[in-house]
């Protein structure tokens, strides 16, 4: 690997320890300005700020999603105007007015980095040790598509992703599963950079942590280095180092860094952490050699260094460009799939491809909504080559393995299964990271219960837009024996309230196919398809299109009343059977609607939502194996709710259920209370 | 330490191997019998079971809560037969009744172990990792046990902490995060027994993990052995080892075994996990010296042996005994503060006694509600000295730091203030097991939007009854310039529809001391406590009293209307201000109700809710910057809900609430629109 500054002119190791003061000042400025965000991090790790952004990251400011860029994730979300600076200096599409406006509404530089809001920021972080499973996710990404698409002579993916992360990040379970992983998974290409200041926000971090971190990293099997984060041929040395090594190890840099560095009694203290050193703005400028008086200042030399910078990275992309070009005239096939590939995480998947893909279930089928997953799940995969599944080790409980497209590891980086061990949180973190890289389409399963310990990560895929599936099996108390540690009553209304994210619980096989179509449609956000370990009936009351195509619409007329419409029964899932057969008891005038996700129902044009549900009959009654606090937003006052408002028991799957009233005869009495009022 | 053996009539070697063998036996049986369950623990760690319950553990069967018993956690709680055969054998309240009624309904032997169903079991176990992060609770509240109360030659507590654990539970976030704590915390009374059997669930353990771990384990401080976890002489002395190290370091006994230990062509294998070996019950039966078409089998010699082992335990029991009621005649008023503790985890405080201990708020007073409870908690802790706080590092933010009470540390052990680091998800799984141990009252703060991270922890505390406090505060998009990662919408009502779980968001100063009250009432389970970033209104309109006792009913009248009754403003925490100031605006016959607690609400008899709420007034208007899904429930379908149905953004808190509709205005517009229909 050769250093860019080698032959930019301009660029040399005192240009770049200005240019790292230079950003200090700019962080500074920022959070002085609005009175809030986060000075430690940007003032500790500006020389890494420099070395990184003003030399080794191949990246090309003007092609921010250039397929080969090596990705630079901050992990330390809050350390914002870190990243903000340094894409400002290095000729992203940041100018000097969005610095000015850092945290201000309408902002492209927000208080934590947010996709989509900023080119050149990678990923939404903020929430800690999200960003490091993120780049975990980077990773496995970036290994894949080497291994799909490279070909001899014309390895179009290169890329190393950089990960710059503190205590605070390290501290969390969710960043020491991914560490585990990593190293199990050989992630060389993988670069973590420990800003490691001895602070948290509330102490010394020795309060905390042990002192002498290095042991275990390297037993976890991560190729260390330590260094002075201050010393910027000691950082150059370091990253060249992990960008070579290839030995099959993580690499971290224990980057000791001065937290606040420059602002006088200040720096190296917690109170170095937040804003609080901004008053001290002019003495601080002093220390990094900006002219008094000056604002948001950028000498000119720094700015010319930069300029040529750009025009070197711009070449360099020119000349991975024309390989591309070859590449794809060469391999028409491979080019195809990764557009293709691409396109499946910006726009999603056509609907009637996957209804083609998923034939219809037999009549008799009668198995759980998690074995009609399996099916949909491998027809998918099959049609969509980009298409990637993961499990928490519970492959043989939620039957979301993919027949025949292999298991990834580090000596077969082709496969599309994914073994992430028990570590259900930096499971979905890393699916994040995936998604973020928008190579590939990404699913994770798990017992629906222990979703709790992903919500952290699901949330952020929501609020980013990611279109990551979730299959979480094993939905309610009818799991039975395992009792109700493993038995969902609340969970699936934690997760409906969850914006951006679609929840679908389909009540039988060919609902199971169509909330993996609409899964598949989505482009612009995650879906949780909830799914059974018991067997349910198939409905081959409904046809097969109105079961698929009412799941795209979350909510549709599962059998129609006939005569006077007097009652109506909303179910999902699991008991729409119920439903049905107590809509067959109770009489002509009822009408059963399955709805299987609210929120795809509540995003249809008010007519089709008064066609399923008439304002003028409110005499409802909703059922499922769950709470039912949800439910009243379609019962209104008058109506009744047939569910469970407590936590389950140990025992059979049936007994449970029938123990806590999910059977026809309580629906049915529910149905004669309504009609009574 | 001495063998309990070496003095115990009958007890020795070969007999501890048999009762190993016989314990196999009825996990065996058990699981056979239902046809669920799993095997590989209870018969991969049955030389374990039997060191532990068969000698070593100081435990007193017929007195399962005495205060000085050594705990025993299995944290792989899947393997609950491994627990249920030891306690039975070793004299616990489970007959062979009980055994035979595994994991049948209304059974004391459910699927998991789940606490206050069963006598010796410590805890909830079987989502993974929890039970590790429990039984660093139950070694924090017995460092601190012993530091408050031993005294010189009366060391009334001795204990030690066992906690049994699969590669399931060490792979998870949380485990991690407690195993890093309980080194810098340095619990050498903490003793983990890694059942290391290189199989998970899916897939050997090398699929997913290093193949050795021990230097791992080294470099975060922890005291290693590894054994041959099937040879009795090696555990003991392993134990005895760990049991008499006291230096500084929490204690790991890596123990090698055989998964599904005896089931030929089964153990060892991933089939060895579940209960598919159950189908080979009479050769392992011979495997195990059981005779041929046994059932449940206990010889004569092993039920001798363990009689003389619970008769030889009560000996040691009653001394201590005599040496505890010496004490508590020598230190009344350290016994007072000790049934004090006991008697604040399992029947609550007095409410008069905090409301009298927390003193009226100024009427200027102004601040945000996280300041009010500094306040209030500050009050309670001096009122109560077995009430205890925490803090994923956010003291200077959430507020909850106890002034005067000392920090815990392991020079330290009587601080009443602990500092877990950036470990949320540890920190309410560590509180878990310090309110299981019930010596102590604990409370737990994190940012509102993070409580994600603690979810899974919290679920289990609701389910096991346990009264944590959760101090949650910043929350809602007032937080501002932090942007969506950091603003909640979603979180409360995600709490909301947790069972048993109390969620109180209090409006001003007064609320948040009622709400404290509220959460000191619950003996049964835990509270959480919403609080804001920003400052609030002090609501002097209303009395004190009926602020205070307002949140405990969990809804009140907070303003009346004049004249007749036209519409309802429903509201909870900052946002009853707007509603107030709405009221105001639209004239006489506006009643505005304080709503900090569903929960609460929804508990109180009918009369007072029709009081509150009249059916016949269903005009009715909700506020509050969150989503609106589960206010429905009590607007009907006629009414309207102002909030927040999509994330946040970074801006300046107000400019955020403004621009997300957060305004009198809107209220106003609102009971308008109501007032028309």
């Amino acid at each position: 690997m050769k250093l860019i500054r080698s032959y930019c002119p301009g660029m040399n190791l005192d240009l770049l320890q200005k240019a790292a003061n230079q950003a200090r000042g700019l962080a500074m400025d920022a959070v002085h300005d609005c009175a809030s965000g986060h000075l430690g991090l940007p003032l500790g790790c500006a020389e890494i700020g420099a070395v990184l952004f003003g030399d080794l990251l191949n990246i090309c400011p003007s092609q921010p999603r250039w397929l080969n860029r090596d990705r630079f994730i901050l992990s330390a979300g809050h350390g914002s105007m870190f990243l903000y600076g340094w894409l400002h200096l290095s000729g992203f599409n940041i100018g000097i007015e969005d610095i000015k406006n850092f945290r201000r509404k309408g902002s492209i530089t927000p208080g934590h980095p947010e996709f989509r809001d900023t080119e050149g920021v990678e990923c939404t972080t903020g929430p800690l040790g999200q960003g490091i499973a993120n780049a975990v996710g980077f990773a496995l990404s970036a290994r894949r598509a080497a291994a799909r698409f490279n070909r001899p002579g014309m390895d179009i993916f290169t890329q190393h992703v950089f990960c710059l992360t503190g205590d605070g990040c390290l501290q969390e379970g969710v960043a020491r599963e991914s560490l585990a992983l990593a190293a199990v998974l050989k992630l060389d290409n993988l670069i973590l950079i420990y800003d490691s200041n001895d602070i948290t926000l509330d102490a010394p971090a020795e309060r905390t942590q042990l002192t002498d971190p290095r042991a275990v990293y390297e037993a976890l099997g991560w190729d260390v280095r330590q260094i002075d984060g201050h010393d910027i041929r000691a950082i150059e040395s370091a990253v060249e180092a992990a960008k070579n090594a290839k030995n099959g190890k993580p690499q971290l840099i224990i980057a000791k860094t001065v937290i606040g560095k420059g602002i006088p009694g200040i720096e190296g203290t917690t109170k170095g952490h937040g804003e609080g050193g901004a008053k001290l703005q002019e003495e601080a400028h002093a220390n990094w050699g900006i002219p008094a008086g000056e604002r948001y200042y950028v000498s000119e030399d720094v700015r010319t260094a930069f300029a040529n910078l750009k025009a070197q990275r711009e070449k360099d992309f020119n000349a991975w460009n024309a390989m591309y070009e070859q590449w794809r005239r060469a391999y028409p096939e491979l080019a195809e799939e990764l557009d293709a590939g691409i396109n499946a995480c910006s726009c999603g998947v056509n609907p009637a491809d996957s209804d083609k893909a998923i034939p219809p279930f037999p009549q008799d089928y009668g198995d759980a909504t998690r074995s009609a997953g399996a099916v949909a799940i491998n027809a998918i995969a099959k049609a969509n080559p980009c298409f990637l599944t993961t499990s928490a080790d519970l492959y043989s409980s939620n039957k979301n393995y993919l027949s025949g497209a292999g298991d990834f590891s580090a000596e077969t980086p082709e496969g599309r299964n994914f073994w992430f061990g028990i570590r259900e949180h930096a499971m979905a973190a890393i699916c994040n990271g995936i998604a973020y890289d928008g190579l590939f389409r990404v699913s994770a399963a798990t017992f629906c219960v222990f979703v709790d310990y992903m919500r952290a990560s699901i949330r952020v895929a929501a609020l980013s837009g990611l279109p990551v599936t979730y299959i979480l099996t094993h939905d309610s108390v009818a799991v039975g024996e395992d009792g109700p540690t493993h038995q969902p009553v609340e969970t699936i209304s934690g997760l409906r309230v969850i914006p951006n994210l679609d929840v679908i619980r389909p009540a039988d096989p060919e609902e199971t196919a169509g909330a993996w179509m609409a899964a598949m449609q989505r482009a612009d956000g995650p879906t949780a398809l909830i799914l059974t370990r018991q067997k349910v009936a198939t409905l081959n009351g409904i046809p097969v299109e109105t079961r698929r195509e009412g799941v795209l619409k979350g909510a549709y007329i599962a059998r129609k009343e006939q005569g006077a419409l007097k009652a109506i029964i909303l179910a999902s899932g699991s008991e729409l059977e119920l439903a049905l057969k107590a809509a067959e008891k109770t009489g002509e005038g009822i009408r059963v609607v399955s709805m299987p996700s609210f929120c795809r129902f509540d995003a249809q044009p008010a007519e089709y939502r008064e066609s399923v549900l008439p304002s003028s009959c409110m005499r409802r009654v909703s059922v499922e194996a769950g709470v039912t606090d949800l439910w009243w937003k379609y019962l209104g006052c008058q109506g009744e709710a047939v569910g469970i408002n407590r936590f389950g028991f140990s025992a059979p799957g049936t007994q449970v259920l029938e123990e806590l009233g999910m059977n026809v005869d309580n629906v049915v009495a529910a149905v004669h209370k309504v009609l009574a009022k």
